[in-house]
């Protein structure tokens, strides 16, 4: 790579819950409100336990995001209390659904400095799966909308979508990065393809989208502390002074 | 508009929903059993009427398609019945909206013929409303896929929102076509932004895509009956022989 061409032809995107703003978090704490709800009816583990295999049953037909999430914590209180759970405590799961889509965008540490900094210098864009329209207007009440040249929320994050999207926007993978805190679908499937993958772990990642250690055996990409540490990073990529 | 060049740049771009393949007749359908399973509490009428004003209350923060559907007929039902629906029916609710998830895609006439002939002329894409994955996966299931160059599903069909995906796609509304079944979504402001915007009335409109006639005074479009009428349109359109 060589300085001036790189960084202006360089395309670098950020998966945004849990890389741009906190999600996992939510997720825990109205996993946690559903447990309390359904406490009379069996134990923690065993609605903690059902509500998974619920979601990854349900992931293929209802994708990712917080109406999938609704409909599934629906589900197992129906499953579990055999259709005893009361229309009180259904009309309650409904309403946890819709405090998650009505919730502030918490931006993680550093975010709020380092996007516009790097929107001056970079193409910038977002990758991200789960709802369109939850993702929509999650990234217009962040804040940062205007300094993406572009948003995809997809279905999956496999090699095929990352290709598809990189066509679309006039990328290639020799000047393409992407940062995120998920192994399996930020970090993965962009080495694999030739990209720059970036690594920001995040304190807590959701068991579905965790990877064993021996499938990062061999696989090229950098691990970050915080999003304070991409624009250096990404001066040291393209040779910028 | 002159002949080859115009042909060989031509973007044109098809709604999905009841303009490739039946979609709001499986909606209808599911309403239809939807009373049915309220109509020990309610009559149908008042059903219908609550039911579509959950919908449109929702629609800001749940969106298009199935999930936010289903989300609506369950918070219906629940109001409806002062939270005495059993959960027996609210599971019966579940059921409808996974059914229609898992529904087989019902071309409309004509689609079948007329869209691989087209794909050996001009660019096409799908531009639609709806959930991200439902979306994709009925586009992959009605086996004509790999036909359209993009497909891109979207939150809302406004003048923004189609200049965007020009804009993504290297097209201008001098040479794009949309084809729909929606005149407040696939003509209106398609018109609006100079491009060309042919109308298919489909048999029945969801209310809420209704608009009265005098919204189209003055609006430059083109009415067909079938799709079958496309291709001789489309010729016309460039000049092609």
């Amino acid at each position: 790579m060589t300085a001036r061409t790189t960084a202006d032809s360089m395309l670098v995107a950020f998966d945004a819950d849990d890389t741009l703003w906190h999600n996992e978090r939510m997720f825990t704490d109205t996993q946690e409100r559903f447990r309390e709800l359904l406490l009379r009816y069996c134990d923690e583990e065993v609605i903690e336990q059902r509500l998974y295999e619920t979601e990854i049953r349900n992931l293929s037909h209802y994708g990712y995001g917080v109406k999938a999430f609704t409909l599934s914590m629906v589900e197992t209180a129906l499953d579990l209390t055999q259709g005893a759970v009361s229309g009180t405590e259904v009309r309650s799961i409904l309403a946890l659904g819709q405090e998650m889509l009505r919730a502030p965008v918490e931006l993680l540490d550093g975010v709020a400095e380092v996007i516009p900094r790097l929107a001056s210098r970079y193409r910038l864009m977002v990758i991200t799966k789960g709802d369109l329209m939850d993702q929509e207007t999650k990234v217009a009440r962040s804040g940062l909308g205007d300094y993406f040249d572009y948003v995809e929320v997809v279905s999956r994050k496999d090699r095929d979508t990352y290709e598809r999207v990189l066509n679309t926007h006039g990328g290639d993978p020799a000047s393409f990065v992407m940062v995120g805190n998920s192994v399996r679908s930020d970090i993965l499937p962009v080495a694999e393809m030739g990209a720059v993958a970036v690594h920001i772990p995040y304190h807590t990642t959701w068991v579905h989208e965790e990877v064993t250690d021996e499938a990062l055996d061999g696989v090229p990409f950098t691990r970050l502390d915080t999003i304070a540490e991409v624009p250096a990073f990404l001066r040291g990529l393209s040779g910028d002074a």
